[in-house]
């Protein structure tokens, strides 16, 4: 956290959605950003202007948020962006119109938890150091999908470190297996889903070796949890001109 | 543990195995009992009677524990036993015999550890008040069988308790699966199964309603965990005449 | 969770409040119970009787809840409390007023979270067999005291149950301490305080002996997960006359 | 783990101590490492020249690694060593005798725990994201000091790093406190000891913000994991030419 001489002028775009309001909360809390503008359905984006907003957040929604960028970037201003739908084309969109206007930056990001590209980024790292690795995800029974994303990607990330760390498959000698005891086989990465009333979002990565175990474990219980990665994406985004996916890259 | 004036008189059969070995050892540092023989193959059970053992304890293997039983018993001793491979029938057996000494107690136990039988009993009695249970077990890589029998035991006995307290199914959205990400179902209670190097032998079991979770979890490290479950068992079996199976009955 | 042929009619007392909402919310999805009548300031409570409530539950303050539970057993009805400030004075008042009325019971709970409940009752039994016992309590920063009173009530309970049974102080070798690393001691337990943001409220107690610990552990996210124990209370005050302190004797 | 085309020829002094032993049987097990000399007391280090060994390991004492390290130097032969006892003058003494031999390697490490070295290492990114840190540490009952040196470290470089990323003081209200009950306070950090029967040696950092935790937890169970250490350390040697401490910098 750099102490500005002058704090970030900062305008959101969705402020009255639920990510927004939060979003609105923390830009005001930080002494270090200015709240300049709270834009949602039906006021004009002419109020950032007016407030001279250096950074745009935008938590909208997929049918007017190209409009937002487009406006942002013409009017020089960055914006980070927490709304979904972006495919391959609307990023090249996106990256012709920051061709135009190359000091502009651009942050889009799918997630904006930091514990979550830590462990991501820890897991990768580990992964080449151990026998064994396997995940055990937790959430609550009414999630639709299992293992959930995030665990299927760590899974990815993890059997490819260890490719590229020459290693071979795990041990594991077990030859009777009720169906579906040893886990989901992602790669070659045994993932567990376990669901439960009372559960929010957690994630366990547990890498063992002979005679220790290393495991990094993280608990999601609240979307308020996404507020300290937009700050650092709203901080950083106007040293990063073009477009940047992914808040990875802030943190290290 | 309760003092009594004079200390209780110990044999072990089974002496110089793994487990006898233990047991010796822990006689001999607990201030209550005596250690008043030591008996392996090739030893008279002669040295028994000759030290007045009151307790035997039989970590032998299933082709001699039957005759040490029949000669303990007709000497009026009585005897803990943690050899395996006891049928019904031999149970019969040994029944027939102490039914001829009605003041001879015998208890013949699959696993000493105290705190598995408390986990049992922990697990059967939380499982009426929650919606959702779920069991993950860990082990080293060379565990032949998944999940552990223990697992599987301690599954049952979870949903045996919810059918009696009349709970229905567990609530679980899942609608797209990973073939086994949701674990083995085991009379419909979920069981993971992890395996990894650095694991020893691990069990959790997670009980969930709407807004919390209770956890129960055994890290076994070690067989000398087993003998405290021993000495309580030696310490109790003289006022237990008959046959009694398991430590369970011992803990309350 | 026994069917009963007609459902126990309940009336709830704060039904405005915080936790008297949630508390009508779960009698109205409960098949086996009906919301008869929702009472708050400036209600009249002859809409209990109107509704011919067989229970009333009271989440009020202590300026009202004496007012009401006279009424209340005067009325021949059921009384669940959840309601702070009862000094033993005012229990023996109520007791007072029960003694007119034998056929009616009122339960009064300062905690009607059932894993917190189990958590002891475990805490209790698995106390007398582990030669160590440890607890580690984690809280949000905004929490005043540490330890927390469930931690310092589950060392005195741990404590309590060690001195039964006989057992001596814990082995620890310690010598060369940094001030308040081996936690608050709490009769001999030692209790440790974790308080970050992030957590809500959770509990370990921890219990080893050589070559394996049993950990119990409760998560506590929400107060909604008082509304099982509350509606366990509501099935079971009408069989249960007198005054009743707390929900550990409703499980087992 | 790099495929070379011929496997590294590996010296083992100290063959015969426990560290030495697990050593021997770690190269043995190693395709690309050949175990060309196994020597202790008595033994001549001629065994280790004759066997043209590249890479020497040394768990042997204070008193004989010093003339150790000065004849495998001389001999042109790289040193990977965990012994202890070294202190800044011993260091030199080494660097002197390196300075003589440039393309000579050695690697001196008190510790090739690549668990812990990780664990360490997260924690220093992780640092700097979160309001709140806490350690964890739990060991067995006959450990004299409280915290553990790991832990202390551990909490001077979240200390460090969180200084460096200007957070302040963590979030604590704790108004009424029972002695100790927050942990020892190790520059601003909180460390919690845990000692009881059936703990090995076990640490864990909890990084929390608003609505999430990440959990970082190492369990060492058994000096065996400081093999894969050790090994990293014997295929790397060759290529650090002079004084390397610690085998952090081998990863990554």
């Amino acid at each position: 956290m750099t102490e500005s001489a002058e704090p970030i002028r900062v305008g959101v775009l969705g402020a009255r959605g639920r990510m927004g309001l939060e979003v609105c909360k923390a830009v005001d809390g930080a002494p270090d950003l200015e709240l300049v503008a709270m834009i949602d359905q039906g006021d004009v984006l002419f109020s950032a202007e007016e407030g001279h907003a250096q950074v745009l957040v935008d938590f909208t929604s997929p049918d007017v948020v190209m409009d937002n960028l487009r406006w942002a970037i013409e009017h020089g201003i960055n914006v980070v962006v927490g709304t979904t739908g972006f495919t391959e084309q609307r990023l090249d969109q996106v990256r012709g119109w920051l061709a135009a206007k190359p000091g502009v930056g651009v942050l889009i990001a799918p997630n904006f938890g930091i514990a979550a590209v830590l462990m991501m980024q820890f897991a990768a790292k580990a992964a080449r150091y151990f026998e064994s690795a396997e995940i055990i995800e937790q959430h609550h029974p009414r999630k639709f999908d299992a293992p959930s994303g995030t665990a299927t990607r760590t899974a990815q990330v993890i059997a490819a470190a260890r490719a590229e760390a020459g290693l071979g498959p795990m041990p594991d000698a077990t030859k009777e297996e009720v169906e579906g005891a040893r886990g989901a086989n992602i790669d070659g990465v045994r993932v567990h889903a376990v669901r439960s009333a009372g559960l929010l979002a957690h994630q366990e990565v547990l890498f063992g070796t002979d005679g220790e175990i290393l495991t990094i474990r993280h608990d999601s219980l609240d979307r308020v949890s996404f507020m300290p990665g937009v700050l650092l994406s709203v901080r950083n985004v106007g040293r990063l001109p073009g477009l940047t996916i992914g808040i990875d890259s802030l943190l290290d």
